[in-house]
């Protein structure tokens, strides 16, 4: 069996997220397809933009499901939608930083989160509360770069991440670090060496692939999220999006 | 000076609300206002549903405090938009769930929540867990009544309610009672005396008549959200969304 | 209706409050009375001066009630009494600490308090884990300066105030923050202002305004403390103390 | 050396406790003295009993410290005054409930707690809260007979104990028990009975012997209670209440 | 690149667990080998078996990094020696506890452990709590047959644990379940369908086959455990134990 | 009667420690035995080393019961084998760790932990967790030597231990401290004068001399741990290691 995992980058700014950033993941047994957003914002640094993906990544969620995809993955780490789109489709939803924080947990005693911008701290700290992993969680770190200048200064981001990484370690006792943006893609690598020359084994969590490994383990164990926790969302009219599937039965 | 609320019931269905709802509530110092969504779902019983609610709830925010709103009250108990609301406005916003929660947690020992459907349960729990009061929380019980229901049946609903009241005082050590869906409007009094015929003096908290006095309380104290938890949402494109006021600058 | 609200300050310390403190709280519907007490310390600044105000605390709560007054006020940011006033009456009985914190906890993510001494630190921790909210809290900062010190330097406490704030927020991450004594009265605003001027939009509560109007909310909103929580002390011989409500019935 | 621990019952009703009950505990290098309270209540079943017995604990610790005793302990598992004792005197004062609560947390996974009253329930969960052992806590169950009342019908009372401890064992998973009031020693023998016959090999915990033991274990290890959280009371007038060691030097 | 993962059993008892047992789980590019212990107990049912079986599973978990292996599962859900072989050997080392409740915490609201006996509950909950997974933490059920009879009667087994499950779910509020033992290998699609049967949509986790998978998705994200959290053990003599590899050096 | 209580050294390093350095603690009631290891490692530094000297610390709590001693004390502070020599044996074990951290619990507001390598931080905070006691946990702090190193230079390591307790109670907040490692009995005395001379009234646990007494404190209340938490290993084969006491029944 091959899975087919759906990424869903919840945006609609064109080429920031391409399938060329993750196709060397695919194997023989794993391919993995790629959609944007027609509406929603162009970054997603606050709660009003995740507001504004929502319910177009739900629509994408569903579309992806629809399409023969055996699992998805939200390609942000404020995991906007997650709920929403468990209870929409029944194939396994992931978000990369859940999916991150409690991989992280398992590999040493306390997590660092190393992202963007000093003011998503309190969403990355209720998620972290939401999901039960306070114990788990020990550093909050920023490099102060807005997401869509990530791509303009990759030196300088890079440097900035190791700078942010050891003071994670040292500082506020991470023993794990995850990446706390997507948009980090493919600086874990150059992380983990800064640190190892500092004389620090610490593993670097890069979310999009650990996540989409994950998304292929829960596949091939046969396993989704619980219908307890995220039942299909009831028939009723909602004004102004389209989602025939949800209307009430004629 | 006279302190005006405004009330915004973020679904769609006419009649659900009106201010005569409220009305009772004003006073020569203390007006309210009410207003309904153009978009957005019949009534909130998913997280499906709660992410239909959000962009139209934000814009009512905004509209609110343009036309000379002190304050505003989400009419729902899952306090849909909450976060995106405050960060788009700089009067105070209050969600019914966080105000009556935490409350409650001031009246007794420990809090019971009384609400609608069984399904929530995931998202209240979630609630109270961000709201940081997990070892407030007693209790949560569902009477088994789809919103769109409650107004069929008031005697049965009164009767199912002081049934799961006394479960959740008896059996779950709650110490004092929040009605859990504002559709719930009205209902505290008659349970409240169904609690005191069994022996037991357990205040039960009405969420909206209390969260327009506590906003009454914020706006005498000149307080607000803090800036630092809800900054302004930056300046960007949000395709399929109109929000002018958050564009980029020309 | 006019709200009537008693507040009492736990201490004898004749001019350390007077009514003339918070008429400015006052309006068409509400009012403030103010009593001190016949037998207590001079200030509280300990666990052992706790002890000695809390006796005559509860004589003037009953006495306030008996008055006619619709709640009551603990004037001390150490809530002393508050459960032993609540037994004792049946009106709400407000501690100035709880309310702050919880109120605090609902405006943003982490709470910070300053206050007078480092002294009381484990008071104040000790009381956050009663009220059920160690997740909310940020941070204890003190300028150390005595409570009967208060009025002799008041530039000068409102500079120590301002950089205690400034480290609360800056080091410990505090997003709001509680005037830690009630002897602070009326030092919120500049406090805000110096927070303001560094970019820093934090809201500062000054407790005992938000304390009456809050108490005028629950009143409004026909809450008290739970019976469950606070019964009545039950009729028995009190050896030293003079309540005769309480002795058993001849 | 032979350590002297000095016993304070915190009422005034004579002959609810004698040296006699404590003697036993005597050996060659461990004395045990005995008070009662001049001033304060009949017996402590609310906060209002608590909050009338601690300034004359506070008296009666100050002068057994005085007379030469090398520890205090507390006869009420409230645990009344026992922060302001500590900061009133400079040897070891211990509170039978904070003893209790943590030896029994060394002995088994969860602690169950079997006591004279329902209403005492949230004295006791703040106190578990208080003492950081929320973790621990398995179990509150009450025997509903007043404190004054424990003498008249023994049989009655072990057979009460007998069925709280099996219940708190089988239906809330405790491994340990603690006996919740001190008027119960002397029972747990009886208790632990009552469990073996049932097949629960389950230790209980009986507050007084443990204590006044433990209390020796600190004597001769040279401990005594931290002089960080527990500073002595500062100088100052306090009126209505005799504490000449304590006014403004002259 | 094809995964290769070894399952040490960390028992004596031959035939307990045979390379047939996860066959299935192999693929083009995931293999698995398989070892028993040659010193330790024949089952894994306390604290004393688990001492016993931590040596030689160390022993076994450096042969298998030595043989080529990518990774390590250990075969028994008390998770024994996960610390110590991850101090000893550099590639990954799963206990599928650890890895099946933090999966199953990211798959609905609350977990289920349903296990072989009542005695293991403190063993798991210090797990759950090692692990910072208490918030997540729903419900320990036992089915009550010692691990060696597992295969006695697996129509009984299986009723057992559907009983337990549907306990777990309805009474505890579980709503997802991990089967708590590795022998009960192959029972989570029957217990899921009883769960149906009931309306349950609930994911059981089968510990082995998930942990065997997210073993592979580690190594192909190139993570494993931290050298912060898990450093070498250091050099020096271990009598009676042969691990020249961490002797001294000459 | 004289209790008396067997000290088990969990290392085969000959000399480490010796009945000299617990004999000052021996009273006409209070007899204490000592025993090292005949397998296990010379110290323990990791979890690797505490896998080795678990099972002869078993083997020499069982030897201790037979010859009538009254209570057992592992010494070490990561209290190894505490649970198995629990199951194996039914007279009190107790580890220091465990009654250091209650005690101090019971002492002051937070306790520091001071000890030789940082690398046992994870291993402290987990048993931190697993005794329920994060709320009461201030601070790890570690002098960096070696346990073998402990000896050679004293005057150096009571300056480090110095150094270390002032920045646990200055930086952060600790009120008491605990000796981490048991190789540093005798260092209190000059570890809390140091903290005295800078006007810091902190009390320092020496661990072994307190649980020692704590012990004596047990047996003489008639206590030990839970059969509940800690049953008897059932009979069964275990290979490789000799206990005849748990064979199955011929």
């Amino acid at each position: 069996m091959r899975t087919q995992v759906a990424l869903i980058t919840p945006v609609v700014t064109a080429g920031i997220r391409t399938l060329d950033d993750v196709r060397p993941l695919e194997r023989p047994d794993l391919s993995v397809t790629h959609s944007l957003l027609d509406a929603g914002p162009a970054s997603i640094e606050s709660e009003f933009d995740e507001a504004l993906c929502v319910p177009d990544t739900v629509r994408k969620a569903m579309d992806a499901e629809r399409a023969g995809a055996h699992a998805i993955v939200i390609d942000c780490m404020g995991d906007p939608g997650l709920g929403a789109c468990r209870e929409a489709v029944r194939i396994p939803v992931l978000g990369p930083c859940q999916v991150s924080l409690h991989v992280a947990a398992t590999l040493g005693h306390r997590v660092g989160f190393v992202t963007v911008l000093d003011r998503i701290r309190p969403l990355i700290d209720r998620l972290v509360a939401a999901y039960g992993l306070r114990d788990s969680y020990a550093s909050f770190r920023a490099v102060d770069v807005p997401v869509l200048h990530l791509g303009s200064d990759r030196a300088g981001l890079q440097a900035a991440l190791a700078r942010e990484a050891l003071a994670a370690v040292r500082d506020d006792g991470a023993d794990v670090l995850v990446l706390g943006c997507t948009g980090f893609l493919g600086c874990a690598g150059a992380m983990r060496e800064a640190l190892l020359e500092q004389g620090l084994d610490v593993p670097v969590v890069d979310p999009i692939p650990l996540t989409i490994h994950v998304a292929d383990a829960l596949v091939r164990s046969g396993l989704a999220h619980s219908g307890r926790t995220y039942p299909p969302p009831g028939r009723k009219a909602r004004k102004g999006y389209s989602f025939p599937e949800f209307l009430p039965a004629p």
